[in-house]
Order: structure tokens, then sequence, then C-alpha cells
């Protein structure tokens, strides 16, 4: 496979809707994937897996059980394995997700919010 | 374990050195690490696993068997597993390295810039 260089700002201009993740790259078995959010979003966790989030533009709030963390451009937090959160945004912030590929975004809680997976942009 | 939020400007104001990847933060069994690159690298390949760089600032050319590629800030490419490779950057740039833990920077090659692993910063 070809792999190709990739700009994460362009990539972020060829999709508008939020809390929909689009698969970028793959790195092994893990995706990288690019996701606008807006608003809150529903709480869950992933019982196999830890979950990176990357703030590219705007500010993002992790709720966590114990805690809130905040996120600005240029940060990164790792939601630990099992570790039930609600990643919350005022206004729309643009991030960058790893976790491996088939994650799905609501974990176990399901609902409207749920994405389709391994949808590449 | 407390996770934190990482700011990667933050962290790459702690170290100066050149090829001398930190590690920030885990993701299951990989690593995120940050380096600071300036000049010719070795050519080396990693045979167990694809590698991606990240540029945050700078500029970072990436030369494989068959082509080279550039990068910019904000840019990413992912490295496929065993392929011949040497980055170079003209002037000092800052990437993150995603890749399992356990990977030597200089792959099989060795050599003076082997870098130690598993340095947190």
């Amino acid at each position: 496979m070809h792999s190709d260089v990739i700009n994460l700002r362009e990539k972020l201009g060829l999709f508008s809707d939020h809390w929909a993740p689009r698969v970028i790259a793959a790195l092994n078995d893990y995706q990288l994937k690019l996701a606008r959010v807006k608003g809150a979003f529903v709480w869950h966790q992933h019982a196999d897996t830890d979950e990176m989030f990357y703030v590219v533009d705007g500010a993002l709030r992790i709720e966590l059980e114990d805690r809130t963390v905040c996120l600005n451009a240029g940060e990164l937090f790792v939601v630990p394995k099992g570790a039930m959160h609600r990643p919350v945004a005022d206004e729309e912030c643009c991030i960058l997700l790893i976790e491996p590929r088939g994650v799905v975004n609501t974990g176990e809680a399901g609902g409207e919010y749920t994405a389709p997976n391994d949808r590449w942009v």
C-alpha cells in the first residue's frame, strides 16, 4: 500500500457533521480518527482499551467519574481502559483519536450518537 | 494511575537534544513520543511495526527507498512495517511518534544515534 502524507486540517475540511469520526490512517491494528464535536456526548466506557484524545482546534472537556479534564489545542489526554467518560465541547472542537480498529465511539452505551465504524476520509 | 493532560509544546520545552525521543503517554502497549530532530538520521527499518510521524513544528523529509515524502507542521505519515526510511530535517523540527512500546529508534541499524528506550518526560 502506498501511504500518503495526511494533513489534519485538510482532512477536517472534508466533513462537517459532529460526533462522527473519520479514519485518516492505520498504524498496525490501530486507527487514527478525526472528529468534529460539539455539545455533550453520552457517558460511556471502553472495557478493553485506552483511548487517546488530542485537540487539534478548540477546547474539549472530558468528564470522568471523579474529575473533569480540560484540553486546549495542542493538548492530549488518554482515557484509561474501563473509565467512564463524557466528552463535552461548548463550541465546535476538532479532535484526533487513536485507538484500536473496531472501537465503537459510544462503547457499550449505544444510542443515537453511535457512529458507523471504519469510515475513512 | 491518574493520567494527566499533556501539552506537546510544554513537554518539548523540557529537553533540547536531537534524535532522543521522550515518551509522553502510553496507550495500551503503544507509546507516544516527542523528539527534536535536526540533520539526517540513519537509514533503518522496523521489521515488526508501522511507525507514525506527526510534525508539531518545522518540516521533516522522510526518505524512502522509492521516494521522499515531505511533512510540514500539522501533517503526518505512517512508515509501513519493514520499509527502509531515513528522516531528515534541514532545520530543527519537533515530531510526535506513535509506535509499540519497545521499538528502538534506529531499528536494526544501531550506531551512534541509537537512543535509550522508555525515557519519559
